[in-house]
């Protein structure tokens, strides 16, 4: 079986970080997701967070990260100030809170998770690299708008395009279709994700081989909680399938056939992979799930023709079921990857994560 | 003199959403830039903003809004809510404000303005319909990152193609450089702006010729108030004719010549556009300024070839003064275009506006 783990560099930096125990030291600085101009939020080395919020008349003001509220303090001149346990590293949604009022902090950039735009803040992982903006040819994200006759709707979508495209008027290119999950949208995977830096690090350094990414709203966020059971992929199979898939066949130079198509997707957007690539194998021939469940040999009995099964999860959720579910398929004959992302749980470094590995395996 | 005067269908509407005396009527609507799913904050008729937050343990809650303070009222389960008086038609910024705790209004979308992303309202404007998301052949808005030696930096900018761009593969286009306001950034034309919405309708309806637009920051908010005097164009100018245009023209179907480039900006952006098209008329052949100054006759009297002279602001701003230059121009020679913004003051509605009525007279 191959199984792909992740050997940071620094990696005794992560699990410390990881520790509540490290004795605390004093090297703060602004988050990387900050507003322009702003300080706070701050993160340490040891991936605590410090919020700071100007409120002068307020009783109390907590910062709410991690599932955690910690109790801010105010100093005489009305800035309340808190400092949180240590974070996984990579990105969080957080919030603050103002006297019972749950707002963003107006010192960060603004995601959508947890169903809202909020705040986000970046927790410097030792492979942050692997997302960076550098001098490297760029791609592009494209925001496009296409008719969707099943909803009714004119619906959003991003695609990157890797930097040559632009310059090789007559080449053609694969394409990998990925889902967010449950409480995102299409916007989640080109801003906390940073498809576009990924995918530029990796072609510029000959890791992958240029292919588009498509990212859509995957009609996820009506679910009610514990019906995911009950949850019918018809509605957004047939948005992808029928209406966006010819769309970006006839307005981008994809190489339009199952060979060089592949779907991913994260949480509940793999759930929907693995249902849409079930459904659909004339359509998909690369299926990837990160932290979205796993494909069984009975699973692909009719699908022996699949060329790449990649299914990943953080080391902090369920890495036995990757890797044995690998391990099973590897048995059954099938090319099946399993990727764990140390010292990470269900959360967009994970997935951040997932994609490098797996954009290195694609239509190669 | 060409004079073009907004003449709207329901101006009688328009006007009475700018009087604070009419009687009030309970018509609240979401508004149309909500968060997904959140009913507040609302807009009535008469151009009124309701806002709800919930605080229980607050003591006081207010909305500010159009430079005014409203206080909100707590109800017996701890939510906030206030009404504005009525706003001029289009798009604002705002916040709340939580115990002395300015934050923005998680029911909003986030927008880049006042020098900070933060809650934007719409108040729908007789003619909303010029920005509306139709089913009509979409353009896209490409988000690129391109070198810049000047800076030692990878700057972004937004790049809106036209909806035939990618199915006329031979074929090329002119462009429009278009520039942001003070305290804006590049995301502000795209989003609040909403200028790919602006042509893509346009387009349809055979309005405006397809053209490129390319929106990028133009350094201005390290700017102090007052400073504006000794504001240097020169690292701007350097970015926009050294560096972006020659990476729009390499990866891009431009028309890459003066006669088919256009400058356009708002506010401090058409500030900054009347010194770059004046001490480069090599460059452009189109000048537009949105609520941004004038040219004058001797301004120009080296820019005898120069194609279109575009001045409009709101008729709460200073109409005569566009008037005044236009006529001035063209009884010098020049192709001069004034535009007042009906109802409007210096703000995002006014600048659409504009586009709408530049974009139809360029490059024919």
């Amino acid at each position: 079986m191959k199984r792909i783990v992740f050997m940071a560099a620094f990696l005794a930096a992560a699990i410390n970080a990881g520790s509540q125990n490290a004795e605390p030291v004093d090297d703060f600085k602004p988050s990387p997701v900050n507003q322009p101009g702003h300080a706070y939020p701050m993160v340490d080395s040891q991936g605590r967070v410090k919020a700071q919020l100007f409120a002068p008349d307020a009783k109390y003001v907590q910062l709410d990260i991690g599932g955690v509220k910690y109790d801010m303090v105010k100093d005489e001149e009305g800035y309340w100030t808190g400092v949180s346990n240590p974070q996984d590293v990579g990105f969080h949604y957080y919030q603050l809170v103002v006297d019972g009022a749950m707002v963003p902090d107006p010192g960060s950039l603004f995601f959508f998770g947890a169903c809202r735009y909020g705040s986000g803040i970046e927790i410097p992982a030792p492979d942050s690299d692997i997302f960076a903006l550098k001098n490297v040819p760029h791609g592009q994200t494209h925001e496009i708008y296409f008719n969707s006759p099943s909803t009714g709707e004119e619906r959003r979508a991003y695609v990157y395009t890797p930097a040559e495209y632009s310059k090789n008027p007559d080449k053609r290119y694969p394409v990998l279709y990925l889902q967010h999950g449950y409480c995102e949208n299409e916007t989640s995977w080109p801003l906390q994700g940073r498809v576009n830096f990924i995918m530029d690090n990796l072609i510029a350094e000959g890791k992958a081989v240029p292919f588009i990414v498509v990212m859509t709203y995957g009609m996820t966020n009506d679910v009610q909680m514990g019906g995911l059971r009950n949850f019918d992929i018809k509605p957004f199979q047939t948005v992808l399938v029928d209406e966006l898939i010819p769309y970006i066949d006839s307005n981008f130079r994809t190489l339009a056939n199952r060979e060089n198509r592949a779907m991913a997707g994260l949480s509940m957007g793999g759930f929907e992979t693995r249902l849409v690539t079930l459904a659909r194998p004339d359509v998909f021939s690369r299926y990837g799930l990160f932290s979205g469940g796993t494909y069984s040999p009975d699973d692909l009995k009719d699908h022996k023709d699949v060329k790449l099964v990649f299914m990943g999860c953080g080391s902090k959720e369920f890495p036995d079921g990757v890797n044995n579910a690998a391990t099973a398929l590897n048995e059954a004959g099938f090319n099946a990857v399993s990727y764990v992302s140390e010292g990470t749980a269900h959360e967009f470094h994970t997935w951040r994560r997932c994609l490098y590995e797996m954009a290195q395996l694609l239509f190669k």
